[in-house]
Formats: structure tokens, C-alpha cells, sequence
């Protein structure tokens, strides 16, 4: 007799292994598949955090995916992924499928979830954002009392950025990326380039972090984020 | 010979056990003093998260706050706490301060972080904070692509939450309370009163969700939140 399967979204966490959840962990070991996100060359980061704790001999779905930005969100790519997902769930497997951070904080998952939530009982194990992993590393506390944080791509355009800036006591850009000198515009715009806090890969071992004013390139790696605080701590 | 302490802010997650991280679980059992905040009267809620992984014969300096608003924050209290955890670290003591979610997300560990953090060397554990938690239980994507994620204080006053909402993609509403009526009034004025989600006690055992249209009661626990989607939804 098959049982139906079971899908779980786990995040794993920002990158240090140690910030996976205790239920992440157990879920991960004990499923029969793991699927996860990878580029087309190379390896999967979401699996490179949990490489140690995988148990062996677990079927892995590796779901390649071109960082091509002019072919993003490559649907065609994780409808496949999907179905085969689904396959196996209808086979009684049990699936986790890895997630950078968290699983429903801006991450490709959603895609996957889209296409399998409706026909499948699927379970969301929150994780460790990088949003909170950037504020510990940075030791600067994100928000206090009645403060309003806005999460803002940095890939939106500058006027938007400005208008959500101006209503935030703490702004946090995510996708910093190839848009940083635009960040820096519009926060001396706005006088807070001084209250701005740069970091990258945070929690990972080439976690790299400063005053913005001090970071001299032109273009950040895509996991950076730059964290402003109006009255320039929550403090 | 006595060495300098260490003291950690540690995110416990938001209220199931299992969502601790593997590195906030081996802090808590390994530290020489754990710390946390607790209620003039009955249990801390930040230690019955942890309860089952103490290992027995450690110090506990329980944090007593009133929760009465007219008296808070209660900088007599934290300071007093500051000072004993102070005076723990220079005896070459280890400190886990315990917070509920995530550290520096909205909780009471600023105070004590403000007042330790110039004199000793502190490291922060993040956490899974409420915010993420409520998302997965809610099984609603928070934010995708270029969203816009504002996380606003229910406690402010109705037009600051409506300027703060008009620029959102996603709204998380914190602290609801005894103002969600106000939030209601909100919604309807910017007609999203259909695509927001009640949730209370995200994670711990008297969890309770709904469609905000469906719940009834005019004032809400202070561990809920209302999350809303200008497109209903992010994907």
C-alpha cells in the first residue's frame, strides 16, 4: 500500500551550519528525498549548509537554475522541478525542499510552493533570515518601541526607493548587488549615509562587514545587504 | 586565575522548541548563567521555550518586569539585571541572555544590550523570529521579487500606520493587541480588509489563524500579529 507523501519547505538558515533549526535538522535526516536550488555549474549553497548533517542515501534533486537575470524566474525550469516533486510524493516519499534563510522571506521557493501547494499537504519550517543574521553580525539592533522597518529591494527604481526610505525608521536593502552606488544616492539624499551599515555573506566564513562610508567598490556580491537606522541606532 | 566572561544574546525562536538553532542549543546548555525576562507573577515564557534541553545546576537570574505600559520600559529593572550579569561576566562567567524570536527584533534584550554591550564583548545568536514563524504557519509567502515588506507597530496612531501601509507590498503588523480595531479601520479605508490573516501564539500550542474577516473578538493576545498582502498574495 502507497501512503501519500509529505512536502516540506525547510530553511536552512543564513549560512553557518550552527543556524539551522533543531527541527530543520531532524526533517532534513529523516526525509527520503532533498531538493534544492543550484546554478547550472557548481554546487548548491542551500545543500552546502547542511552537507554535514545529510545522512547518505537520500535521493537529491538538484533543480539548476540560470542566473541569467533576463531569463529569471525560468518557470519552465521549476515546473519540472515540481513535477517531479510531485511524483514522488504520489509514490509516499517524503521531500524537503532546502531554502536559503527563510523559506517565504524573498526566495525562489515560492515558485515551487505556487505549483505544489494546492495539491500537496505541504509544510513551511521557518528558518533564521538573513535580515537577522546580518543585524547579529553587525551588532546593531534592527528596531525597538514602536519603530516601522522597511525591507526594500535595492532593485527597485530610485524614486521608489527614496519614498519607502522616507517613511522607515530602519530600512534594510536586500539584492544589493550591482545597485549599490544607487543605495548610496539615495540614502546622501537623505542624509543617512552615515547611519548605513554594509555587510556581506553574513554568518558565512568570508562574512565581510563595515560602515558603508567604507566600503570602497563600486558593486557588492549578491548576498550583501546595507542596514539604516534613522536616529542611527534602536537604541 | 579569573578570565573575562562572555555573554550572548541568544533568539530562542518563537515558541516551539524545535525552532531553536543547533548553536543556541549547545550556548544555552554549555553557559556557566542563564538570563531571562519573566513577569512579576509565573513563568518566563523565553525559559519554558528552553526548559527540556537545561541541564540541571545552572544559575538563573530571572529578569521580573511589570507588564504595566504606563511603566515601561523599567530602566530601574534593567539596570539592576545589567549589573548583576556584569558582575557574573569579570568573575569569568559565561551569560546566555535568553529573548524570545529573534534578539534584535523588537525585543526587551535592547535594554540590557545598550547597557552591557560598551563593556563587554557580546555575541548575538540569532533566532526565527515571530515574524517568519507566523508566515509558515500561515502558509503565506511574505514577500517575493521587488516587494516592499513594512513591519509596523500596531501601537502608532492611525494615520502613520495608513502613510506606512499606502507603501507597502506586504504589511506585518506587530504588537495588535488591544488595537486591532484600529487596524481594522486601516484595511478598510485602503480596502485590504480581504487580504489580511489573524494569528496569535505562532508556533506554541494554543496557535490560533483565520482570515481577519472571520475573527470576531475586538481585542487580540499581545503575541499576534495580521499580515497583509496588497496583491492577496506574493506569489
Amino acid at each position: 500500500m502507497s501512503m501519500a507523501g509529505i512536502i516540506w519547505g525547510v530553511g536552512v538558515g543564513p549560512g553557518d551550519p550552527e543556524l539551522l533549526t533543531l527541527k530543520a535538522h531532524r526533517i532534513i535526516r529523516s526525509a527520503d528525498v532533498i531538493a534544492y536550488p543550484a546554478p547550472n555549474d557548481g554546487d548548491s549553497l542551500a545543500r552546502s549548509i547542511v552537507a554535514d548533517y545529510l545522512p547518505g542515501g537520500q535521493v537529491e534533486i538538484a533543480i539548476r537554475i540560470s542566473m541569467d537575470p533576463t531569463s529569471f524566474p525560468p518557470r519552465d525550469v521549476y515546473t519540472k522541478a515540481a513535477e517531479d516533486i510531485s511524483k514522488r510524493a504520489a509514490a509516499g516519499k517524503s521531500i524537503a525542499i532546502l531554502c536559503e534563510g527563510d523559506p517565504f522571506f524573498f526566495g525562489s521557493f515560492m515558485y515551487l510552493f505556487e505549483f505544489l501547494s494546492g495539491q500537496w499537504d505541504m509544510e513551511i519550517i521557518p528558518g533564521v533570515s538573513s535580515m537577522m543574521a546580518s543585524a547579529a553580525a553587525l551588532k546593531i539592533p534592527l528596531a525597538a518601541r514602536n519603530d516601522v522597518i522597511s525591507v526594500i529591494p535595492a532593485t527597485l527604481d530610485e524614486t521608489a526607493i527614496a519614498d519607502r526610505l522616507a517613511t522607515a525608521d530602519t530600512a534594510v536593502f536586500i539584492k544589493v548587488g550591482r545597485h549599490l552606488s544607487k543605495i548610496r544616492r539615495v540614502l546622501e539624499a537623505a542624509n543617512l549615509e552615515n547611519h548605513a551599515h554594509y555587510i556581506e555573506r553574513a554568518t558565512m566564513t568570508a562574512e565581510r562587514k563595515m560602515a558603508l562610508a567604507d566600503m570602497q567598490e563600486a558593486t557588492a556580491p549578491y548576498f550583501s545587504m546595507v542596514v539604516v537606522h534613522r536616529r542611527e541606532s534602536a537604541l
